[in-house]
């Protein structure tokens, strides 16, 4: 199974075998966590984050020291070019031609697709808008695994922003490489999951149900996903205030879910999980955290040893499609970079969408 | 003498041959500092600072770097999760499970020692708010200890604000092993050292005298310690400067100090030194800074190198002391913080008061 | 040829056979940029950036990690001690005690020739303010002599904001060391390079025409370096904006080049190049870019590897020359740096004036 050369940018990508490979080096990877390590000696990460991280970018940096890399790159853009007005076509080729892999954030939803396509190196994506995670998703099933032996057949409760976390979507996305997944997405009505990535776990047999009220379904869940209320994302930040303090994981409603269920969060948490929540047996969140080493070692181990440059497509940016993505957030919608917007029709609830291949979202037809 | 595993949150910590046991590792480390060393080779430190640093975070990354190790964190929180409304236990709890040791930066006092508590990882204390600094004052002792053969017996002169410069409260802890010593504090009235600090001085047998004119002193100083201006530590910044030109070492008042005396800063200077004093042959900070990065090697490598994580004690959130701490900039009182306040009478002056045993500043009864 | 222990401040320091020699070690680098290297083990490279930069930052970064070295620094002063109040002075003196080299980049003009007198260690320009940027036109010169087999008997046009451009002047200077230059100067009439730089051609043997037309030139130029409007440079933004959209490099102009033309730039472009011309077989942009990092390895190895301290003068700080520079961003018109200046007399255009030998500019008498 070699994933030599790949990028990651979502969990749409990957094959069930694919997964399971990566969690088996993990394994290996947690074993060694501290000792010497020289398999990506002189190898070197650039990590180009236009938005905040410190789990994501810090995780992927010691990854890549316990491998013996090195690590180059920007925490904000203000101390970069991009402050004097660079694309990010134009970063990406310069910063490729300085690393052997890129870890991208942005805001910008589609941003690492659309990077991955024009760079020669493998693209990390560190987080897009409120799409994908796809390091926080195989560290999230690698932990479901962990602790119980396999992800098939899991009773999964996600609560709380579910519209606006990519942690949330990029974990749907991973779990409909499983069988047997019962899901319950817990939610204010307004803050439900996209409709395009239900529609996918409708595709791909997941079975779940949308509510708002987690002591239905607290009973029988093995994991309890909670997510913090991501106020960056709505556009207006007195929306995000209404729904502060709902979706709050109390010790009293965690004691009626099973004896071995778990507790899992992103992090970083704010209210949503009470600190006398730290001191049940259930809480998982900073094992989860851990995990994040090892996981991404074994990416960027898998990826990068070996690995020798790829041809790249050569983008035609004159043919552009006509029909445009209605989401402003999309980098099909970033006027400066050399991009062909492609949408392609799709049936969402019986009724034909147009969908962006970059981030994923539906326009109206 | 072993400190494998051991913090390095304040001078009270240490005993006099544990001091002595440092100081003998930076001497072999001074002979080496560009040579090649692997002895930290694949361990990763986490730098963590939520104020400013220029000589701390980069003279522990060179030693890092000079032992073969790798670093990982950030320079400012606006880049970090922080922004987004972490605690500082959750913060730790995720970076220690990221790196072997973690050395932290904070406005707030008693910081460290509280990440002490939570973290498996030893915890370097890069300076919390007017308290301690014990990186600074092992390179200060070290400098010391170089110049004239031994700290026993040594006649100091500190001067400037002694109530808001850590490096100076640090400094009287690590004096206060030592033997025979002679103190001068000189300083505004409304900026003498704080009664903990002198209180501690008095129970531990080091004779000093305060005073506000630093020509009473310097004729009999070996060391003159020369401090700067902590702006950003008073309350108001007008009344910082009032204090604005006070307490500068000209180069006639120098021409008084005994021929073999030192001149010491821990950086950056302002005003308080003059330029005309960098040629002075008694100037010693330039070295004094130098100092810093083989007396960092040696601590980094007597607390990491063979060290295997450690028990850590199971915070109890709830047994709350209802004995408040009085300073507002103490770890005790940020509410958010799974922390125990733990306040101890003593005796001050005569009169008791109560201790925190985090910021270790008194409160009244 | 030995650089050992050498400074990059600019150009004029540089004979031709020592720059050769650096193209030399650059093509044995090239071959071997993501290979193994241990030539610079626990070397450590300080980066100290005043102003924003990602490629010199970045690229320098990865050139030391190649060759197994390691990096400290920070990419904007509000993060360091600078924050405080402290000279450059202190800083380098800080900074030198924990690095084998400095990479500095300032806005102000001759802060790295300032730098190079006071440092026990190689400094590096980064860039100073709108004069030199030394690693840039080794790249420049480097990617020239790569795509023609040698430099001398070019054809160049530079075109663009010639007044403002450190990336220009820098390799104007860099040309005069060659033979048979042909040097067009293309540029609006109010941002033409500056006289210092074109007396230096001058005397220096160097064809060269001043022109507002790039159509004039086009048909004859080898290279065609094209350059971004340097708006943070300009005493005021809304000048800038008047020269918004000129020397736009487009498609159908560039059809008028010769065949075997090349299109330079340094980095980043805004506008004056558009997407389009990515696609041109001359364009070089990116290849320049990427030949930054084993130029950048050549020039670490060359002045780091068997460097031993190097004796440092001595600066008489009271010796100031009564005759002051007339540029308020050169070094020696700040106050608190222990700087002695020195204005010799030259002849420009015929009459005399006053050169600095800081930034190098004229002051009349």
């Amino acid at each position: 199974m070699s994933l030599v050369g790949r990028d990651l940018v979502s969990l749409l990508d990957f094959e069930k075998p694919e997964l399971e490979s990566i969690f088996r080096t993990a394994d290996r990877m947690q074993h060694s966590t501290r000792k010497c390590g020289t398999q990506l000696k002189n190898y070197v990460l650039a990590t180009i984050f236009f938005e905040p991280s410190t789990r994501t970018r810090l995780s992927f940096e010691t990854a890549m020291h316990r491998l013996g890399g090195s690590v180059i790159g920007f925490a904000e853009p203000s101390v970069s070019s991009v402050a004097k007005g660079e694309t990010l076509a134009d970063t990406i080729r310069m910063v490729e031609s300085y690393a052997d892999a890129v870890l991208l954030r942005h805001k910008i939803e589609g941003s690492a697709k659309f990077a991955a396509e024009i760079a020669e190196v493998p693209i990390l994506n560190g987080g897009d808008g409120s799409q994908h995670h796809p390091s926080q998703t195989l560290t999230d099933l690698y932990t479901i695994r962990k602790e119980f032996g396999k992800i098939d057949g899991c009773n999964l409760m996600l609560m709380g922003d579910l519209q606006h976390t990519r942690s949330a979507s990029s974990l749907a996305y991973g779990l409909a490489h499983y069988k047997d997944i019962t899901l319950s997405l817990v939610s204010p009505e307004n803050l439900r999951m996209r409709p395009e990535v239900t529609d996918h776990l409708n595709r791909n047999g997941v079975k779940f149900t949308e509510g708002e009220d987690s002591s239905e379904y607290i009973d029988e869940a093995n994991v309890i996903y909670v997510t913090r209320l991501q106020k960056e994302r709505f556009p207006d930040s007195k929306q995000a205030e209404a729904f502060k303090g709902s979706y709050v994981l109390t010790k009293q409603m965690l004691a009626r879910a099973p004896k071995n269920a778990i507790v899992m969060h992103h992090l970083p948490r704010i209210e949503e999980i009470p600190i006398e929540v730290d001191y049940s047996p259930k809480a998982r969140y900073f094992q989860q955290a851990a995990n994040g080493v090892p996981i991404r070692m074994a990416f960027l181990y898998s990826s990068l040893h070996r690995f020798k440059y790829r041809p790249v497509k050569v983008i035609q940016p004159d043919s552009k499609d006509s029909r445009k993505c209605s989401n402003v957030n999309c980098i099909s919608n970033q006027p400066r970079e050399p991009i062909v917007s492609s949408m392609k029709e799709t049936l969402s609830k019986g009724e034909r969408v147009l969908q962006c291949q970059y981030c994923g979202r539906y326009t109206k037809l």
